[in-house]
């Protein structure tokens, strides 16, 4: 399998954690967004979307990191990376989306270029925009995960699965933008749970070939 | 079932798209994001993430609009959403989050408030913002069904499914502001094609019980 990722796109943070969950190997294609090279057309031609990540299959081209973890998970069944059955999995399903739909489109370097440049929005202006969502999506995500009794040592009982997945890189951008997590007790305890597996722990982005400091 | 919606919400749009093709009976609930009523703590205490939509089918609370599609695709199989095999339905499922995640969650209300209130951006620079991730959101997904042979009728083949959930509601947002569509000319054939089905014309806005113009 070939990754098309950048390391430190959360989107492709999340699939490096879900091929390692599945001891599946690939071998990683750097994309710098830092020079904008998702926008060229020789990677256009691979993703129509000009995002990272993108991931060869054996020939079949998968984009997006959800849709991609799902074809993952029905193609290389274990372990599984959500719950057996439908209530179970829609939760599990409904905490990674809370991520990926409330708060990492909103970060993205993309949307970041567009408030500095057309919107001419300075650093301080940013930040604050950045940190607004991550408050604003983590809050919701802390009471999901404190409320329910399926959450365990993990997003959802014992074992690392889905959106466990999804956490991981969007407390790592939340830390990155100096974002206190100090109210969100059980969101700290999970991510704390999941850098210590190698799975996990290996996906981080400084320790991709491509890291720069 | 029942169906917690404002009839503006492209969101809610999407799940009763859903509910229509599975030709399953559900009551809605208004929940007026006017009124802010989703950011009450009686609405809180049904989705924590003071969103629309919700469901609740049995008692069973499920939230985020693409994790209830595919809880309802695994409850109630007939008609399928989603094709059968693992590289299909990721395809499939990689238009849908290309709606979802890409343009979608920077079009939503809540993002327009932030832009107008605290980063102060007039009628005009909200309305370039909204239709700038609409063209940068809706071209990709025109490229992906218009390259590939597995686009029919419908985005996938010949019976509507959920990627055709995510992409009607997302059209209905580009006209209502004034976005040209003449770039998107298989969006706008699959778009026709959906609208003329009862299950699509059912869901539109403008049908629902607390419609208002």
């Amino acid at each position: 399998m070939k990754l098309y990722s950048y390391f430190r796109s959360s989107a492709a943070y999340r699939l490096r954690i879900a091929l390692n969950l599945k001891c599946l190997a690939y071998e990683q294609v750097p994309i710098s967004l830092l020079k904008d090279e998702q926008s060229q057309d020789s990677y256009a031609a691979i993703n129509p979307q000009r995002l990272v990540p993108a991931l060869d299959d054996g020939g079949e081209l998968l984009t997006q990191s959800m849709a991609i973890c799902e074809y993952l998970d029905e193609t290389y069944p274990d372990p599984p990376l959500l719950p057996k059955n439908a209530p179970e999995r829609a939760r599990v399903r409904a905490l990674s989306l809370a991520i990926a739909c409330e708060i990492h489109p909103l970060n993205n370097l993309r949307v970041l270029k567009y408030l500095k440049h057309t919107l001419k929005q300075d650093d301080e202006q940013r930040n604050n925009w950045y940190r607004h969502w991550i408050a604003e999506g983590l809050a919701p995500v802390e009471k999901m995960l404190a409320a329910s009794p399926r959450t365990g040592r993990f997003c959802h009982g014992d074992m690392p699965g889905l959106a466990d997945i999804f956490l991981v890189p969007q407390v790592f951008n939340a830390l990155r933008y100096e974002c206190s997590l100090d109210a969100y007790p059980t969101i700290r305890r999970i991510n704390d749970e999941c850098l210590n597996l190698p799975a996990f722990a290996a996906a981080k982005p400084d320790a991709q070939p491509d890291a720069v400091s």
